[in-house]
């Protein structure tokens, strides 16, 4: 084993800051964009929280999730409404100042140039907790930041994507999370101990999963197996298929989470 | 204010449990659902989180939430399969043994009467931990279960939204959240002060949400109005109307989140 392979694996929390999920108005589709971005860079993502736009449970959200998890990244809260208090929290949880941060407050008058738009409430999203570096905003220019191992992000799904995206050279990251999926087209129960008796066999090496589904009003099971082995996955995959051959079904292995 | 009135307003919380949500894998759905069943009976989702299919984290998640909020919900975990490990989990929180819950079984051998599908795998489906109340799956008869303010639900969305709509009568809720939809056609920071302004005139009375949006390439916002007094809503509502229209936009005021 190399010593990079004795590193521990970094892993990641997500705080999806915003009333609107927890009403239901929205439905939140980030938390699955940035668990296979951090899979693809062999970051771990362990955990996701859900809080309203309330400064007390986002400030201890904050405070639990960086003391655990060697990155946390939020999403929402940082556009110019009374709603958006993200950038405050984030200053007490890690108790320093909010600060008109100067590089963000260039970056906007460049945006709204020629406009007279800048008015107080945009100017709001030039502030960052003392300390703070930027993460840049290809969409609207209004930027994200970071302090310590929190990653602060926009909640437009359009706009957190390219944010993520530039992130990339700023995280230590390990050997990509690779996937296979087998299709068994027979119900999981049938094939539960045999799966249980792989899954003990491949130990921690090999993450499977079994998710029941319905397809054309009949159950299937997709079974999914994880992990930075390609060639063991390989294995365990053609394991998992001749089980549910010997169980009278016609698996399709497949690479990745596809089907 | 009605005796009623002064009661405090019951809350929830929601743990998805599960890897596939977490990889990225599976795009949860079962939370907006749930949201939006809690509103219409008056019940406030005040947090959710998402917990891969490890013990030690079910466990701290179930006592974390259950001592905080009046329901919790679960999702996910209550298969045949290894990685199924929710029953056995509720019950370490809440300090009591699991047991083969034989109402269950009885539902089991009903569902796989003429069959030999009933095997060991598949039974560990009626186990629950012990004083717990089933909650029924019309979908697949694999019943779910409530123990203390805990509601232990299916991950399959169909299944997860039958036993959820068959529980009705067990929650007690409020007075049901309702919803106003202000679309402005012009940008969020535009009609930050003035929307500050209206949120502070009411009060807690309506939680004022300002969620950006691309249109047509253009960014335009909807208003989203919340709160149980619909003259309250409806006056919010016009007032935020009547600011976008002296932005120089023209409203349309929806009922709900439509839009």
């Amino acid at each position: 084993m190399s010593d990079t392979a004795t590193e521990p694996t970094p892993t990641a929390a997500v705080l999806i800051i915003g009333n609107e999920i927890l009403s239901g108005r929205t439905q939140d589709t980030n938390l699955s964009f940035i668990a296979k971005f951090l899979g693809g860079i062999g970051v771990r993502l362990r955990e996701a929280r859900v809080v309203p736009d309330v400064e007390a449970e986002i400030v201890a959200a904050i405070n639990a999730l960086r003391d655990r998890y060697t990155y946390v990244f939020t999403t929402g809260g940082i556009g110019p409404t009374h709603d958006d208090i993200t950038a405050e929290c984030v200053a007490k949880a890690f108790g320093v100042a909010l600060i008109q941060n100067p590089e963000a407050r260039r970056r906007l008058e460049d945006h709204y140039k020629g406009t007279d738009m800048l008015n107080a409430a945009r100017l709001r999203m030039a502030n960052t907790p003392e300390g703070a570096t930027l993460i840049d905003n290809p969409v609207s220019s209004a930027p994200g930041f970071q302090i310590g191992n929190v990653f602060v992000m926009a909640g437009v799904p359009m706009i957190m994507q390219a944010m993520l995206r530039g992130l990339q050279n700023r995280l230590a990251g390990g050997a990509p999370v690779l996937a296979r999926t087998v299709i068994s087209g027979i119900p999981e129960g049938t094939l539960a101990e045999g799966l249980g008796a792989i899954q003990t066999a491949y130990g921690e090496a090999v993450d499977i999963g079994s998710y029941p589904f319905f397809r054309q009003g009949k159950i299937s099971t997709s079974l999914v197996l994880r992990g930075t082995d390609a060639a063991l996955l390989d294995k365990a995959a053609a394991d998992v298929a001749d089980l549910v051959r010997r169980n009278g079904g016609e698996p399709e292995v497949r690479d990745g989470y596809g089907g």
